[in-house]
Formats: structure tokens, sequence, C-alpha cells
């Protein structure tokens, strides 16, 4: 068995005699999965099939339309754990069983190898790489390709781009190391069409999700002197958009973005009366308190929880909890 | 005086033995000042101080107050030339001595050495170091530090990074290449506030410019099937909005980015019936052909032109060019 240490940090080049030993692998990626997620398994996928293995990815969730120019769009599949009584198990960009989601249940405390960037990580698999240091599991995948004496083609390269692009926000948060850039000139060479899945990633809308930023641009509200914005989103706003909830990625940082903005929150009602809040801040304004004083937590500059109540009862009680924090 | 191939393209080494020459040098930029120019024009400046040279960085309109943050927001100036009647004259990132504006008139024709990447640049300088494939002027001020023996601080890294990251839009636009990811990663390394710096630039808002963009969408429609979106920005929307024009940088690239629109044209009322026309195209219809049928011109994917009349007779006479493109 493992010992503490590779447990929680286990070497490249181990992780890679493990995958170079297998016949079969599962690949998990989590719940609502993002281009990360997507990225690294079908990097990985695509690795381990150059190698001869079969391979395949395992999600609960379905893989998001604007995904489908990569190459495994059909192969993550939804499938029993049954056709995969035998292969190796294997999660990536998964910090945390929880995030395993409905049809992945099986798989709790069979996951044999994790490769993670989440300081969250919960170490429940045998062996897990982990570098919380890197912008995206993509970093972490791209570096083992060398152990797997995997040379980086096109097809793999735009997987391992998008992972990249997707958790850095196109390299513009602090995520962002040198690092990363410079694996994404790599890529770049090795003929990632960046351009193409920037502009899909980050340029393009649906005519929804217009309507839908629109809409709750309606419902923004300024407190504490316009340091404070709130937006909502409500179940009547989603169906008057015509969008559905794969389309509400990013809207809770739209209040953030507005300048001399300390607090941004966006309330979004899940069904009659029950709402959740994300709360994002800066200038040093902790989100996590205000998160824990209704019952959630998070992170100091994004953080949740979830509220009942009607929408005044609701705000009312964000706005006392955010007024401590200010 | 300088040999033809000079005047076209100049070594960036014969640059840096002109500018060492000097003892005190104009840096001139053009009209609405983007953060390209504005940074490479900065980072030259302290450039040449740090060589022991007085030097001033001349333009005919305000900086912009988002780019205070620059260690030279005081220091760009609207001077009469007369003061710098001695000074050895460079334009950076300038294309055309047209877009000198009002305030530095004085400076045609006696511009000796230009940096710049605009292939339309039209030579009017008396050696031109010109590169094409740079994503943006700031990649070849970065270069010329080294011809200079000037070693990138975290003042002058965070100029250049400035200029990449605009040009580039965060490294999204089909100008990036390995060379700009990879030199933004050594301006990391030497301290670039990469972080805020990409947060200031992409990710804030004004109230004034959320407004504007709400009103903006408000205005949209769809025409020939959804391929083609409309979005009209009055004089009233401005008023009403509290926004001014450095408030609609990027307004004309929304219609463009809503999924299956080939064709986005934003139609801006510059005084009451007439109106400055962007057409932003994909999918290989020819913007420049439909705005050349107008009386305008511009790229392939971007392009422009002036109408007059009402909104309504405005907007038939595009769709009748856009019609005849598709």
């Amino acid at each position: 068995m493992e010992t503490t240490d590779e447990k929680y940090n286990c070497e490249l080049q181990k992780a890679a005699v493990m995958l170079k030993q297998a016949e079969k692998v599962s690949i998990l990626i989590h719940v609502s999965p993002d281009g990360d997620a997507i990225g690294c398994s079908a990097a990985l996928k695509l690795a381990l099939e150059r190698l001869g293995k079969k391979a395949s990815v395992l999600c609960s969730d379905k893989i998001p339309e604007k995904y489908s120019f990569l190459p495994l769009k059909n192969e993550i599949k939804q499938e029993s754990q049954e056709e995969h009584g035998d292969a190796f198990v294997v999660a990536v960009d998964l910090a945390d069983e929880k995030l395993f989601g409905e049809k992945l249940q099986a798989y709790a405390g069979k996951v044999q190898l994790c490769f993670d960037h989440h300081s969250s990580n919960t170490h429940y698999a045998d062996f897990t790489v982990l570098d919380p240091k890197a912008a995206a599991a993509c970093e972490i995948i791209a570096d083992l390709m060398k152990f797997l004496n995997v040379v980086i083609d096109k097809d793999i390269a735009n997987c391992i781009y998008t992972g990249l692009a997707t958790d850095t926000g196109c390299f513009r948060y602090s995520c962002t190391r040198p690092k990363t850039l410079r694996m994404a000139a790599d890529l770049i060479e090795k003929g990632a069409d960046f351009s193409f899945i920037n502009k899909l990633l980050f340029e393009t809308n649906t005519r929804a999700r217009l309507e839908l930023e629109k809409r709750a641009m309606e419902t923004l509200h300024y407190y504490f002197n316009g340091h404070v914005a709130v937006i909502v989103i409500t179940l009547e706003t989603l169906r008057a958009a015509g969008a559905d909830e794969s389309e509400l990625e990013g809207v809770a940082s739209m209040p953030i973005r507005i300048k001399d903005v300390l607090v941004g929150i966006t309330a979004k009602e899940k069904e009659p009366g029950v709402y959740k809040i994300s709360v994002r801040t800066t200038g040093g304004v902790d989100a996590s308190a205000i998160c824990s004083e209704l019952g959630g937590g998070g992170h100091k500059a994004a953080a949740g929880c979830k509220m009942e109540g009607t929408l005044e009862q609701v705000r009312d009680a964000i706005l006392v909890s955010v007024g401590k924090a200010l």
C-alpha cells in the first residue's frame, strides 16, 4: 500500500508507472464539469489510448455543448461501475468525493490515483498527485505526458489549452503563473487552436445568456454608498430568458466587476422561496465571514450560502451580515 | 540619411544606437491612446531616464483615468513643440501621421524614429522599426531594452505587460503568439502586477458603462435568421447612461459575440442624424466589403463607415449591403 507521503504527495513519475501498468483506466471527473475537468480527462484518455490502453471518462453530469469541439465529445460517459469493474480508477481535478455526483457514487473509496490542484483536496484516493500552485489540473496532466512518454500533439494540446484557459479566465486571474503562460506558448506551437478556443470560451454568448444578463442587470441595486451591489435571478428570470442552469456560469461575478464595488452579491432562486447566494469580494472584505454568519462558507474572495424566505427577507439578512463585514 | 531599407525596416540595434546618442527625446503616441501606446511610451521614457536622458511622452489626447496606475501618469504631456525643439523625435505604436491629432501637428514630417507593429504603417519616419507579427508595440520595446542595456524592473514590466494585455485582449486574440506569452511570463517574474492590471483592464466596469450596455442590449435586433445582430447607441443613450465617449471602448464587439451571429453591427449616433457604423464579422463574411459599399472601409473582420439619415434609413441601407455580402 501507499505510504502516508505518497497518499498526500505522490510523484508524477510513480503515477506514470502505475498508469503504464494498467490495461484499462476509468477517469472520473466532477459534477458540473468545466473546461479544466473535461480538458485534462480528455488529454489523459488520449494519452492512455496512444499507449494501447482502454480508457473511459466518467461523469455524473452531461458535458456542456460548448465543449463539443474537443476530440472526445462523445466519449465522456455516464456509465455504471459494472462495465468498468476491472479498471484502474483515476480521478482528475476532483477535490472531494462529495463532487462525484449521483452516478459515480459506487466509486467512493475506490479511487486509486488522483491528479489535482485544489488545496482543499480531501486525499480520498490511494495516491494523490497534488500541486496547489498549478493554475489548472491540466498543468499537471501536461507534465505527466513526458513521464508517460507521450508526445503532445494537436489534439492533446487543444485539451490542455482548454483547461489552462478555463481555470485562469484566459490568463487573467492571479492563479496564472509564469509556467502556465510558457505552457500555453508551447501548446500553441504544438498546434492548439487557441484563437478558436478563446473565442468559443470567452467571446460567445447564447441569445438566452444575453437575455439573462440583461434581465439580471435590471435587478441591480446598490447599497452602502455603492460599495455593495446585488443582482437577483429568479426562476421567472431564467424562464423568461429561455436560459437553463448551464447558462448561469460566471453570472455570480457580474456585480463585483463594477467599479468601487467591494461586495458583489448574486441571489439565484433555486426553488420557490429558496435562494442560493453567491458572494464575491475585493479590497480585503471577507466573503467567507459574510456567508458563515448565514450558514454557508467558502474562501476569502468567493463564498456562498443557501437561504429561505421572501426575496426581501433574504436580501435584508444578507445586508445585515455584509454590514458587519464592511 | 537613411537607406530605403532602414526607412522601412531598421534594426533594433541601430535604433538603440540612435537613442543612446540623443540627450533629450520626445516620444509621440496616437490620439485616443490605448494601453499599448501608453505602456510602450512609458516603458521607453523610463528606460531613457535610466540612461540619464531627458524624455517626455507627448499625446494630443488626455490619458484615460484607468491607466493612472502606470508610473508615468502625470508625465504624459500635451505640450507645444517649442519646448522640445532640440529633442530627438520618436513615435511608438503610431502607424500614420493622421493619428498625431491636433496638438502634435507640428511634428508632421519630423519624426526621426518609429517603433510600430501595424502593417499599415505609412513609413512617415526617417527610420522605422516595424514588426507586423508583434502582438503589441510593447513587444518591440521590450526587445529594445537589451540593446539599450536597460534591465527590465517592476515599473517597466508593468508598462510592457499593460501593452501586451491590452492589444491581445489578455492573450485571447489571434495576434497572440508564443513569444507574447513567454514575454508575459518573464514580466511576471520581474514583478509585473499582472493580476491587478488584468482586473483593472478586463474586469472593472463603471456604473455608467454597465448602464450603457444594458440600454444598448435593449435595442438589440436580429435579422437574416439570427445571423445578423444590430445594436444602436444614440446620443440619448449616452446621456441617459451618464456615459461619455471613452466608455464606448469595445462596445462594437458586443453583437458579434452572440452565438450564430456572423455580422455584428453597432450604430453610434455621433450628432443628430449622423451615425458611425461599426461592422464586425466572422465565418468568412467580409466586413470591408459591406462598408465599402457605404463609403467606408477596413479589414475583413472589422470595418466601419459613416452614414447620414434617420435611424431607419441607415439601418435599411446597411442591411441591403449586408444581404449582398452574406
